[in-house]
């Protein structure tokens, strides 16, 4: 799927997109974006698998998400504020990427109302999946929460390593070990 | 400020707003959203205090956020999907509050690029908020989620009754209290 089809199935028009976009193939354990980079760019995942990570004080990383097929990503907090990125993505398969600039982005958000509305229903998308997992670091268990991983994503979720997933939670992979066998048992 | 002057200030624009809205006062105590109900609203906090709320499994309440003036909120993912709420909307003080109504806002998102450029800029501001604090319930104790609330909202935490802020940061009162105590110790 490409940016064009996205368009028209999730916003239902025909028009063309109001700003150019380039395919790139990058490798499994390719970095896209870097902690300290300013974000020039919107990535859209043709085909793959992504992470965004963030660095804790004591050095421990922590998963902020994982983005598959048909998912719009970016360092979007750096992307909105061009401040540097504090979150790391990269490739956890092979991956073709759709890019959008930022500043063929702005440019159409100056004059058309489809590059708005595009922007406009990411963003949306985005804000609910952040809300979603906000509810759920205040309401639900570690152990509920990777229930609900298994229950929701059960088509990737045995595509990413144990100790990614533990990383996602906010857990030590120790204790998703544990809870993984009170699971089964 | 009015959403007028809002938009002037942060949208750069003297074009008149692209959808009517109505001013409202409400007192302390009055529910604007309540749990159940498909938001139809957008809400912009002209003076007042108001927060959102969530109910555990157990009945305990927690708190996602509090609002503020010049602050637009909403039961914003019930807004978009038209799904049942399941956050509850509260008065902290009396509020002034000016509204839009969402079937006023889809319209004018159809033919209106300062209404989509409203839209994205507010859920931009909506986005990175809960990113923010998803990175803080990833990175940080409560303790340091409390250092950072007095450092960053000086100004308003005096005027927010203690037992919502351990609801916020997601803590029981007890432990509020003894983190008080060993931070002025």
């Amino acid at each position: 799927m490409t940016i064009a089809d996205y368009v028209k199935s999730h916003l239902h028009t025909d028009e063309p997109l109001p700003f150019p976009t380039q395919v790139v193939l990058l490798k499994k354990g390719s970095e896209i974006t870097t902690v300290g980079q300013i974000e020039q760019r919107v990535y859209f995942l043709q085909r793959g698998m992504t992470e965004a990570s963030i660095i804790k004080d004591d050095d421990h990383e922590r998963i902020v998400d994982f983005f598959f097929d048909h998912n719009f990503f970016s360092s979007y907090t750096s992307f909105i504020t061009q401040q540097p990125s504090n979150v790391r993505i990269t490739c956890l398969t092979d991956c073709q990427l759709e890019i959008i600039e930022r500043a063929d982005l702005l440019h159409a958000y100056g004059t058309s109302l489809l590059a708005n509305r595009l922007g406009r229903y990411i963003t949306e998308q985005a804000y609910m999946a952040k809300t979603q997992r906000e509810k759920d670091f205040l309401t639900k268990t570690a152990e509920q929460r990777y229930l609900d991983l298994i229950h929701n994503r059960a088509d990737i979720i045995h595509q990413i390593p144990i100790h990614k997933i533990a990383k996602y939670l906010g857990i030590h992979p120790e204790s998703l070990s544990r809870l993984r066998k009170s699971i089964i048992s």
